[in-house]
């Protein structure tokens, strides 16, 4: 059995801006080796009227213009002909896009992405297609494209072989609930800045130490919302001190 | 006086991923009227040594490369000359990036982006040149140009001009802390859902009511965070429920 490799099929009225920054550097060179795959389709290609309208004014009134139910799901259902992916709705209603559901999606065979403009896209699609809504943040883009560039490179580096092997060892930023350490290199002094004096010390163990104690205080200081998480999940034992990444071979 | 046009300068170890989607649509329109500017600038051209070295491994051991603090502050340094303009960090361990800053920056002479690779940069160039720290979300990236293109994004579509008088009235996302009531436009049925009644009563004050009520369900269902927020702030008598701007000429 030969399967696909993992694909991103993103929905838009501007497949010009594909891959854009995916056509470069890690998930560039990886597209190039067919580890993964692109397609941007023209959601007005669905559009079924003679002047190819994909949105029209919103019920009840108000400003802009919503995308017509109709030429959405058409373009959705068209997606999803040969891809058992999720189908993913980026929109600022969404539910918050956290490394979790990245991590599951880069398992999967890959990812439907619609991406709307203008106000969005008519409810009832959202719900006749369930559609997955996914926001990437608590801010308003002009459309959906910027926010798919960043959920399919978040899902691309984690497929298998993007990465060599030492970078995918580091990159642990959110599995334990916890923000990264502050992370230091040459010179050891720089405009009178010193790398503290443990990470110089060859001393294993309490390199691990400071580095998971700077990484509870900054996530404390910085994010009470992860940190209630963290402490949460400590309680619970579903990682107790002891078997968290960062302390691992512990010495000291 | 003739001020220079809103500038975004970003400095990055792949200009080439610039403009990319800001090249297109509103913001690519935008560009071509001068109404703001991008400049890509290579933070390679600041490495000071024959090899263009801009990592080095980490202190303490580790996998992945760090970014030099030597190297980074040049190329900031470099930047800011001219551009009398906040320089962000982008990095999964800043705070979470909200339209209330977006507008802030979008108010502002324009916005310096640092797009780390690898690991990061050094944490004295962060402490010593005082960058903003800033994250776009709880999910990890190849580096931080992806995310420099959504905030770039978010923030140009506030400049005045760029977006037409109809689009500027209907972005209110996240002014009131509130998620967005649902939208739909015609048909007025499709495949057997029809449009809410209250929708199409042009009624005013009901639709007003309607939409004010699905924003707070929404809200309260898919975001607890919001929610207190807004309750928190509705109680602290910042917005009484009469000068909601959703609630606005309600006559029932």
């Amino acid at each position: 059995m030969t399967a696909a490799p993992w694909t991103a099929r993103v929905l838009t009225l501007f497949p010009e801006m594909f891959p854009g920054p995916l056509g470069h550097s890690l998930a560039g060179r990886a597209l190039e080796r067919d580890l993964w795959r692109l397609e941007a389709r023209d959601i007005r290609a669905h559009a079924l009227d003679r002047h190819h309208m994909v949105d029209d004014t919103p019920a009840g009134g108000g400003p802009g213009m919503v995308m017509k139910p109709d030429v959405i799901a058409a373009a959705v259902d068209a997606a999803r002909a040969g891809l058992a992916a999720p189908t993913l709705y980026l929109s600022p209603r969404g539910k918050p896009l956290a490394q979790d559901r990245v991590r599951e999606l880069a398992e999967g065979p890959g990812v439907i992405l619609l991406c709307g403009r203008f106000e969005g896209v008519d409810q009832r699609v959202i719900d006749g297609r369930q559609l997955e809504e996914v926001s990437i943040g608590d801010f308003v883009l002009s459309g959906g494209e910027p926010a798919a560039l960043c959920l399919i490179d978040a899902a691309v580096r984690l497929i298998p072989g993007v990465m060599g092997a030492a970078e995918t060892l580091a990159e642990e930023s959110f599995t334990g609930d916890l923000l990264e350490y502050p992370h230091y290199t040459r010179p050891q002094e720089w405009e009178g800045r010193r790398v503290p004096e443990v990470l110089l010390s060859g001393h294993h163990g309490r390199i691990h130490s400071w580095r998971r104690e700077e990484a509870e205080r900054l996530t404390r200081e910085r994010r009470p919302d992860l940190w209630s998480r963290y402490l949460a999940r400590k309680g619970q034992g579903m990682r107790s001190p002891d078997t968290h990444p960062i302390s691992v071979s512990r010495k000291d």
